[in-house]
């Protein structure tokens, strides 16, 4: 009976670090950028990316890639911490900059909401 | 002229940086995955991811999501660190094993080729 109150935290323990994994909000955006401003759209997105990362804690990751075969065609996979890291990003002012900087860069932007399967990487 | 030889050494350590950040693949492997077989195909691709993150040092980052709206639509964000990285990759007993066992469970796949623009993450 003495290892019951060591039991109970572990449990709420792992209940919390459950709660937090699944509170991460992971999405995809997929950005076709007007050809002619693309070296233009990308230092923007690269100069808002590292900004995020480094003065949000709840940013999480930015991965920010163009296809080898379209590079007009940019995916961002987004991980935030949870909802209120998402809503506090997109009232930061390095991310206005960045939406007002290339908002007529921009011919479509497709943001999918995603549930993560594995999240892999090197620690 | 002392400090030369430190300009020199210093050089070479951002050539050899630069080399590796430049060595990376990135790449996002779309698939479509057949409806009645979703959650094995899931636990095998959750398996295969862990075990390729645990054993093998040159693959960085295996992120595989499901669209919300969706969800037989899954997208993998890979990063190895250089092709010598992903050729061994594909050679291990784990990864053949994920292939073994997901083929029929798989409508259609694209692997997309990528060049990174940016690669955020907390360190």
């Amino acid at each position: 009976m003495k290892s019951l109150p060591v039991l109970i935290l572990l449990l709420l323990l792992y209940n919390t670090l459950t709660a937090q994994q699944n509170d991460k909000i992971v999405r995809i955006a997929r950005i076709e950028v007007d050809a002619s401003q693309l070296e233009k759209y990308k230092a923007a997105l690269q100069e808002g990316i590292e900004t995020s990362i480094r003065l949000e804690l709840g940013v999480l990751t930015l991965y920010a890639v163009a296809e080898k075969n379209r590079p007009t065609s940019i995916t961002v996979l987004e991980v935030y911490a949870n909802a209120e890291a998402y809503q506090s990003h997109i009232q930061t002012e390095h991310f206005k900059k960045y939406k007002n900087a290339t908002g007529n860069m921009i011919k479509s932007l497709e943001l999918i909401e995603t549930t993560p399967i594995a999240l892999g990487a090197k620690s």
